[in-house]
C-alpha cells in the first residue's frame, strides 16, 4: 500500500479541513459534508433539504443561476453528491488547476446562496417530479422504503421528500431551513489530489474563516425494530427490501462486518449468487451490502423476483443470512480479504474516492485512517473474527419490505 | 496531459494484444473484446451472445462453475463486461499482481469453456427473467428500444434477447454460436495498469498463441431510416428515447460532434438542462450522449416526465437540437473544451478507463490514440467546426419512441 500524505486543519469556526495531497495525479476531487441531512428536515417537511440542495446551486453572492452554473461548468467541474440520512454531500472532480476556483465558488453556493422565490418553485417543482419518477423505478424506491422502516424515526425519513409535505413547504421555511443548519462546526471539507496543502489551507482559511452559523443539536439515538410491509405495485415483479443490523464504525466488528458481507454477496462465487441465483435461478438480481447510518451499522438487501419464485427466493435468501453463523470456511475468508483489498486499492487510485473517504471517515471517527491501517485490519481477520460477529448480529428478525403484484409470506 | 507508452502486439493467429504500462498505479485492468456481439446472433435467436456471456463463465476446462468462480474471486477481480450490438466485452480490474493468473483463466473461459446442458438452461432461465425485471425498468428499456428502431436490422437488436427466441434457444444452438464466433482474428486484448509489457506479451503468446477459429464475415452497412413508435405502459411517466444521426469515429466532424453534445447536456449549464429542466421545469430527467456503433454515429437521448408535461418537454427538446445549427456562443465551446479535457484527464487516472479506451480506439481506428492527441484535437475546434456539424447532421425527422400511459404527437 502507497505511502499517503493526509493532513488535517481546523478553522477557528470549527469547520475542518481534511486533505490528502497525491502528487502522482493531474486531477483533484473535493467534498463538503454539511450537516444537512434529511433526519433534520423540519418536522412534516420531509424533501426540505433536497430542495435546498439543488436550490444553492441556482444563484449564490452576486451571480444568477445561469452565471454560477456557467462558471461551474467553466471549470470542468464534474459533480457529486446529494442528500442523505444525516448529511449533504457536495463535491466533485476537476482538472487540478482549477480547484481552489471551485472551491471559491462553493463559499457563495454554501454561505451565501439567494435562495429566491422563482428558483425555490422550480426546484419544488422538480423534487415533485423526482417522486413521481421514482413510481417507475421500484428497486430505487424499495432502498428507501426498507430504510424507512426499519431506522427508527427520524432516521429513515426519505431523502426525496414526501409529496403533501412538499407541497406544503415554503421558500420561508427553506430560508430558514438553511440559516439553522448551514454551520461550519459540523462541516467537513475534504479534497485529494494534486495541490499544495499550504497552499490549499490558506485559501481554505482566506474563503471560510469568517463563516459564522448557529450551534446544533445531536439526535437522539433511538432503538430500531423490526418490522413487515408490504406495498402493493401493478408491475412485473416483486422487489423484496431487507435490512437487519451489523456493526457500525467504530464497533470492533466493523471489519469482520465487511468481510460477512463479502462472504454473502462480493463474487461470483458469493453464497447468495451461488445459492438463490446460479444453483436454483430464482431471481436476476440479489445481494446485500453493509451500512452504516450514523451509528446504526446494518446489512441492506435487495431482491427482484417473479411473483412465481419471489416467495422460494426469500427464503433461500434469509436462510443464508442466519446460516452465516453455522462457520465459514478458510478459503471463504482469503477470498473476502482478497477482494476487500483489491477495492482498497482502486480507492487509492481514484481522487474521488479518496476525497469521499477522507470525509467520511472524520465524519465517523474524527480522523483518517490510511489504507494501510485498513489493510492491516483486514488482513488479520481470523475466521472466527467472522463467525463470532454473524453470531453476535445473528438476525433473529429482519425488516423485510415488498412491492409488487403479491405479498410474500415471513416466518416470524 | 502526462506521457504514455502504448504498445501494441499482433499475435500469428490475428489476436491484438494493446497494452498501456502506467507505473505509478498498483491495479492493472484489462478487457477482452470479442466479435460477440447481438448483431451477430443467429437469426430469430436473439440473446444468444448474451446467454453465452454468462455461460463461458459457468464451467471451464478442467474447472467446474463453482471452481471457477472461486479461482476469479480468489484473485479479487473485480468484473465488468457484456453484450453490445457488435461486441462482447469481457473485464475487470485487481491488483496488478494477479493480472497473468486472471488472464490465464480467460484462456479457458473464452477458447475452452464447458457450456453444459445444466448452465445452458440456468442461463437462458437467467435471461428470461432479466427480460422480465426490464418492464419494471422502463428508462433501461427505451434505452434498447430507441436502438432498435433507430438501427437498420441487426445492428439495433436487444442485447437482452426477446421472450420467444430466447424460449427457442438450445444448447446446441449456443454452442454453434461459440464455435462460429470465437475467433481471435477479431479479439482484442487491452490492459492498462502496473506491468511489464515484454512478461505481459511473452505470457499472452503462451496463453492465446495456439487458439485457432473461423474467418467471419462483416455484416453489411445498411441505411438507416428515422420512425415514431409508441409502446402503451401503465406506469406514472412518459419516457421518451430520442435518436438521430451523427459523426463516427473516423469522420472529420467527430470531435466536433464531442463537443456539440457538450454545449447540449454536458453541464448544469447545458442547454437541455437549462431550458427544459429549469427555467420550465419540464422534467427532472432530460440528456443526450454521442454514441458510436460501428460505422453509425448517433446521438442517443432521453426525457422522463410526467403525462401532463411531456408533450411540452419533448417539443421543447427537439426545437433545441435544431437550434444547435443557428449557432454556439465561444462562451459555450470554451465550457465544453474544459469540460471534456477535465473527464480526459479523469480518464488518463483510471487503468479500467485506459484499458476500455485502448480497447475502443483499436476497434474503431486499428490504432491507439494518445490522450493528447485527443486534447490537441479537442482544443483546436473552433464555433465554425461545432455549427458547422450541426448544420451538416442537422435533425430533418428524429426516430422518437415513447413508453408510458399516453402517446406524444410529432410534427413531421
Amino acid at each position: 500500500m502507497s505511502e499517503q500524505d493526509i493532513r488535517i486543519h481546523k478553522l477557528s469556526n470549527g469547520m475542518t479541513l481534511v486533505a490528502e495531497p497525491m502528487q502522482e495525479v493531474s486531477s483533484a476531487a473535493f467534498v463538503f459534508l454539511v450537516p444537512l441531512g434529511v433526519a433534520y428536515d423540519p418536522p412534516n417537511l420531509t424533501g426540505a433539504s433536497n430542495v435546498l440542495a439543488e436550490l444553492i446551486f441556482r444563484g449564490a453572492g452576486d451571480m444568477d443561476n445561469r452565471t454560477l452554473n456557467d462558471r461551474l461548468d467553466g471549470l470542468g467541474l464534474h459533480r457529486h453528491g446529494g442528500i442523505t440520512s444525516l448529511f449533504g454531500s457536495f463535491g466533485g472532480a476537476l482538472v487540478a488547476d482549477n480547484l481552489l476556483e471551485a472551491l471559491k465558488l462553493y463559499v457563495d453556493i454554501i454561505t451565501g446562496p439567494i435562495l429566491s422565490a422563482e428558483q425555490f418553485e422550480a426546484c419544488r417543482e422538480l423534487a415533485l417530479q423526482s417522486l413521481d419518477s421514482l413510481e417507475d423505478d421500484p428497486r430505487q424506491k424499495i432502498s428507501l422504503l426498507v430504510r424507512e422502516k426499519y431506522l427508527p424515526y427520524p432516521f429513515g425519513r426519505p431523502a426525496p421528500g414526501r409529496r403533501e409535505e412538499l407541497q406544503a413547504l415554503t421558500q420561508q421555511e427553506v430560508r430558514k431551513h438553511w440559516a439553522d443548519r448551514l454551520t461550519p462546526a459540523q462541516t467537513i471539507l475534504a479534497a485529494a489530489g494534486k495541490f499544495d496543502f499550504e497552499h490549499l489551507k490558506q485559501a481554505v482559511e482566506e474563503y471560510f474563516g469568517s463563516w459564522s452559523g448557529p450551534a446544533l443539536e445531536e439526535l437522539e439515538q433511538l432503538e430500531q425494530h423490526n418490522q413487515v410491509f408490504h406495498q402493493p405495485h401493478d408491475g412485473a415483479q416483486v422487489h423484496v427490501g431487507v435490512m437487519y443490523p451489523s456493526a457500525a464504525y467504530r464497533h470492533e466488528d466493523y471489519y469482520a462486518a465487511l468481510a460477512a458481507a463479502v462472504v454473502l454477496s462480493g463474487g461470483m462465487g458469493s453464497r447468495l449468487f451461488t445459492e438463490v441465483r446460479e444453483k436454483r435461478g430464482l431471481c436476476y438480481a440479489v445481494g446485500v451490502a453493509h451500512q452504516v447510518i450514523g451509528a446504526y451499522g446494518a446489512v441492506q438487501g435487495y431482491l427482484g423476483s417473479t411473483p412465481e419464485r419471489a416467495q422460494e427466493a426469500l427464503e433461500v435468501m434469509l436462510a443464508e443470512l442466519v446460516k452465516l453463523a453455522d462457520g465459514i470456511t478458510e478459503d471463504e475468508l482469503e477470498r473476502a480479504k482478497v477482494g476487500l483489498r483489491a477495492s482498497l486499492i482502486m480507492q487509492g487510485e481514484s481522487t474521488t474516492a479518496r476525497a469521499i473517504g477522507c470525509a467520511g471517515d472524520y465524519y465517523h471517527l474524527g480522523r483518517v485512517r490510511s489504507l494501510q491501517e485498513i489493510e492491516e485490519n483486514i488482513l488479520k481477520l481470523t475466521v472466527d473474527d467472522v463467525v463470532n460477529h454473524a453470531r453476535r448480529f445473528k438476525p433473529n428478525d429482519f425488516t423485510i419490505v415488498t412491492i409488487g403484484p403479491k405479498e410474500l409470506k415471513v416466518k416470524s
